[in-house]
């Protein structure tokens, strides 16, 4: 998807605005690690501790240079809010096993679990600094979180449809689940008691048990 | 709990720590608003990007009297964690049924939403600004979290010897629940299309589905 190669190796954000390119191979370097270095800096600090110049200084270029990738911190964390979101929903595209709705619970369950535990900060920046983004910014955001949870909303109403399922309320459903596996973010770690295939079958078993399922 | 009244109309936090005390009645009203006020601007702006001297402008204080309150801003993001959580243990003994086990589990269920839909901003900080506890005060917020974790996992433990549950893990059962009920606080809104009672019972069902009550 375009959008979610902002500041990647074919389209450094500040071609998008008619910047002046960084000179030669520099833009497909630097570009990631100037995303790296404000997701990893939002995530330790908060979006309002963090100034730009932090962000260069990280990096290691000039204050001055960072704008060749970026025109402004609210840019930078909308796009990261924006692409993670993007990645979200195209990662479950591929994966989306289709036809049976336990079946597709379980794989949802599995892969909302695996996606999140590999970006902790991007995690934690998508749900502590919604209140940082301007009106314009929260709207788009707001837009593909809904389109997120429709998916295990639309998982539950088709299970509730065939049979298999019994949910007293989808919308509420699908929160709840949602909940639920993000929050093994805030204690697991790898290399304790329970490996993530271990954790993720745990949680798809509570995940069935949830909605029903027999 | 002496310790959750700190900042409080008893017992200003300065008087802990042999500070001068604030002339007549003031110490009791403006210890609530200091308290107040960081609570509400931590949860806003993060705790790293709001000082002192903020904090004092909004309760309409100076900068100096501020420190007849807290010695510190670590001191009061510490407190304001650690008296959450006391708050919370204390409701929880205050409203556990005892026996049943599922009873149980629905009661902890209903208590859980309560309890933290009308404290959203103790809520965020709770979860996002152990990032900015020094080691000391993050052990005693950590201690006091386990502590509750260990009332779900309890019940969990408790309702699997009685033959009335079925948990996969009862340590993953415990934070599978809390975090399914703390999302709660992510989407709802009063005036929504359900309300508390409703979301509360939607959830209590989803709490015994989850733990294999059948």
């Amino acid at each position: 998807m375009e959008a979610t190669r902002w500041l990647g190796i074919e389209r450094p954000f500040g071609l998008f605005l008619g910047m002046a390119r960084p000179s030669g191979s520099d833009a497909g370097v630097t570009g990631p690690r100037v995303r790296a270095a404000a997701e990893r800096l939002f995530a330790k600090f908060g979006y309002a501790a963090v100034s730009m110049r932090q962000i260069a200084a990280d990096v290691g270029i000039g204050a001055g240079a960072l704008y060749h990738y970026t025109p402004d911190k609210q840019t930078l964390l909308s796009r990261l809010m924006r692409d993670h979101l993007e990645e979200l929903l195209d990662a479950w595209d591929a994966v989306d096993p289709g036809g049976d709705t336990v079946a597709r619970l379980e794989a949802f369950a599995r892969f909302h679990i695996r996606f999140h535990l590999d970006r902790p900060d991007a995690v934690f920046i998508a749900y502590m600094e919604l209140r940082s983004l301007e009106p314009g910014s929260f709207a788009a955001v707001e837009t593909l979180r809904r389109r997120y949870e429709a998916v295990p909303e639309g998982i539950l109403r088709d299970g509730v449809a065939a049979g298999r399922m019994q949910v007293g309320d989808v919308k509420l459903g699908a929160m709840a689940l949602i909940a639920m596996l993000t929050g093994v973010n805030t204690w697991y770690r790898d290399g304790g008691r329970l490996d993530r295939t271990a954790v993720e079958e745990i949680y798809a078993n509570m995940a069935r048990g949830m909605v029903g399922v027999g």
